[in-house]
């Protein structure tokens, strides 16, 4: 059975740039050909929604429903969905749709697509529409966009990995994690205790570089091999040369060079937050060693799919607080301030 | 037979930061072991000479004798010495000793020695005297830090290589230069022609970017596909996403920005030139599609070797304006002001 009109469902929006977010209704697409209808079950609140709320990344499309860490299952299929049926526990990454016949997207980094994702929230789709994303009931997404949960991974801690595990797995993956490797974690909040984690199921030797010592315990349980506070000169000085690879997974400006300098030969920095404002580097910092500073967005849907099994299989998945839909603004407050360990997830049923 | 005591030899050396060069003489080593004495037949001349002459890398040791792109024939060598002997003909290039223990030593990568390697002027050696280049008669170097010049290369036009060469054929290896991939060389100077030489015989598809087209007839006369002007905004606008390698071989602060948007997925930006001033980069111009920045300094003595076999075999070698030695503070003048294609080289017969 199709749906042939739109639904309405619940959803938090946030109704203007810096705006506390208010429950409110949205409309979802009628389910066509190839899309799947999903029954929300949680939803991951990530940093970059923060930042997209406040419109900190430019122009943003308001009113806004946030989320694209989402779980769930499927409730229904169009007719010519091929990879899903009803009851189904899948999820819904960052992207929607995209071009699908540029090099990246046939390469399976739709994340670089020539065109441009689509966004699962803020964001214009293929057909004008603008994307509303996860804190809501039910969202319809194209099943190329959509990937599969295995049965080991709860809904509630795998909605997480649909953002803060791929971006961690795709670099982690792309340059080489794995034995004999040394990585740097730089920041143990959202992404970094997934990135440890992976890391260490990858078989790299995990040191977290952290402010401080605070979470310490927690590194160290979630498999890091070392964890040293970066307040403390003496970690760079002991650590210069040490790493084949260290992550960023900070937005707050870096002193980059001090980072750099931990890379051994040929060793890459990859930079996964943004800041919001512009952050010079010094040329000078960035020479010798052939060492390389780069960056890394989410990952292609079949990466994620990968990611998943890899989580899975390894007993990866994140550490979250489950919180009802109405202390979502609370939870962005405590967010901004470093108070969660260390994934605020929505439970959808408190819409 | 053995020089057991110091040579004296006629040389050009900077009394002081920014003074011109003057004819004098300096004492080369008695001949050890292991030691190769070389009688320099033509060095050249190599922007980073004058860097060093006006001290604008930093700290420097006068007199100061230049001069890193060596070629000559062998006059002498050691007890011990196994690979060479009088009459070869042979190269030096930047360095003339390292550790030869650490882990990039080990890896052929002498050029990142844990120590530094020992560079072949305004440098100490492991006896602790200063080293003085090729801006000389003679030059006493360790074997292991001579390379041989194939017959096929004359001495003057392998000099520049010893530099040029390797300092951009090692990228271009490192980074896969080869048939499919596209890259773009900045700047067609001392560097830049044998680079663009390198990377066609490598196989790939080659686009100059100078800033102007005055170059433009040499440019493709030594292999490139295309050659374009920076000074024109279309450049930028049509090349935008084009190449897997942009190798910058300009010294001058570039807006590293524009330059990375011409970089496809995957695609790295290098730089080999070494501003004096420190340039900032914002960090927002290097997130996406995983692009990286990075930089490449020369190579280690095996890939020196790889590099000069691979000229001789596919006829890359040095455009050179070969001068007498007491032209040399006139052409650095002329250098500085670009006036020259592409490579001076002295003539030490006129020493």
């Amino acid at each position: 059975m199709t749906s042939t009109t739109t639904t309405t469902v619940t959803a938090y929006a946030a109704p203007a740039a810096k705006a506390p977010l208010e429950r409110t209704t949205i409309e979802r697409r009628a389910v066509r050909e190839r899309d799947v209808r999903i029954a929300i079950a949680y939803v991951g609140i990530c940093h970059s929604d923060l930042h997209q709320v406040s419109a900190g990344w430019g122009a943003a499309i308001f009113p806004m429903v946030p989320g694209h860490e989402i779980t769930g299952v499927v409730r229904e299929v169009g007719s010519a969905v091929t990879g899903f049926r009803a009851g189904d526990r899948v999820g819904v990454g960052c992207m929607v749709d995209s071009c699908r016949v540029c090099e990246n997207c046939r390469a399976g980094l739709e994340q670089y697509c020539a065109e441009g994702p689509v966004w699962t929230y803020n964001a214009v789709g293929k057909d004008g529409q603008p994307t509303y994303g996860g804190y809501a009931q039910e969202i319809v997404v194209d099943e190329s966009f959509v990937v599969r949960v295995p049965d080991a991974l709860g809904l509630d801690v795998a909605a997480p990995l649909l953002c803060a595990g791929i971006t961690t797995y795709s670099p982690l993956r792309h340059w080489g994690a794995g034995p004999g490797r040394r990585v740097a974690i730089v920041g143990l909040g959202g992404l970094g205790h997934v990135a440890v984690q992976l890391a260490h199921a990858l078989g790299a030797e995990v040191t977290v570089l952290s402010q401080s010592l605070r979470k310490r315990d927690d590194g160290l349980r979630l498999g890091a091999d070392h964890y040293r506070a970066t307040a403390d000169p003496a970690t760079f000085e002991d650590l210069a040369g040490a790493f084949d690879l260290v992550l960023s997974t900070v937005s707050a400006p870096l002193d980059f060079a001090a980072y750099f300098a931990l890379l051994r030969t040929d060793g890459a920095m990859v930079n996964l937050g943004l800041p919001e404002e512009p952050v010079q580097i010094g040329l000078q910092s960035l020479n010798g060693r052939r060492r390389s500073m780069s960056s890394s967005g989410i990952g292609g849907i079949a990466e994620t799919q990968e990611m998943l099994d890899f989580c899975a299989e390894h007993g990866v998945a994140a550490e979250i607080e489950t919180i009802r839909a109405e202390q979502v603004n609370e939870a962005y407050d405590r967010l901004l301030a470093g108070d969660v360990r260390y994934r605020f997830v929505i439970d959808t049923a408190t819409l």
